[in-house]
């Protein structure tokens, strides 16, 4: 069930559960690959067309689910300078929907960014295996980058 | 910044901060007031004017948030039959709107149920501190009892 993109990132399909009152959709659970531990769980909307990019975590590994819209989430490699490497990218798409409700892992040390795909904005599931700390995270500010996010 | 709300529920105010991409919306973390572990996160969402009721968990202690849409919770206390009690009901509006976006804690041993107040659906973030288990939580059929969910 659970596919390797390459030797870090994972994506596993998650489950929604189909109720006439509305749907169930896992998030995350203690025993799912990808779980390391808990440490802060958060959402952040993302509207249509805006990019929130790049980030990177120093210690934490993250887990993202999409449960409201369609998201893409774009993933680089760091180069030996620290900065993100935009020669070697990765596209994931999450979104709600049944047939592609899925999860991705990202691992500490990778750079990330996302970009909103449906209208008017889409939601994105943060779980984090430790608390925000300013410390821990890094972030590059995407206009400063010539990534093509189309 | 917390409130208790009886002898076991907790109401928590949360925060949704602003960000022109797209706002932030704090979900829980292992230092908030009525977090006790993590076993499983996951989304519900419940359609307008729908109700998803009644659940009660024997050993979980469980954490919900709205951040979409608006919800109803409604907390009953249990009788020693171990039915709910309708007699005692305490109700709780829990929303995305910055002004009252809140977290709600809810111990073990009581009933509680949902419902949608908003148009088309909202979506109800859940948090466990235990993974889902059949033989660990009890359901009492909403539609079996004269609670008036207007």
């Amino acid at each position: 069930m659970i596919k390797s993109m390459d030797s870090h990132v994972l994506l596993s399909p998650s489950k929604r559960i189909s109720l006439p009152s509305g749907d169930v959709l896992r998030g995350v659970k203690t025993t799912d690959a990808g779980f390391i531990g808990f440490g802060e769980a958060y959402f952040s909307y993302i509207h249509y067309q805006e990019v929130k990019a790049w980030k990177l975590h120093k210690r934490y590994t993250a887990n993202y689910t999409c449960p409201l819209g369609q998201i893409k989430i774009v993933i680089l490699k760091s180069l030996a300078s620290g900065q993100p490497d935009f020669a070697d990218a990765q596209e994931f798409i999450l979104s709600e929907e049944s047939s592609n409700y899925q999860r991705l892992t990202i691992p500490p040390g990778v750079w990330y960014g996302f970009k909103g795909l449906a209208q008017p904005s889409s939601l994105i599931f943060s779980l984090l295996s430790g608390e925000h700390s300013p410390d821990e995270q890094e972030s590059f500010d995407f206009q400063q980058s010539a990534y093509n996010w189309e």
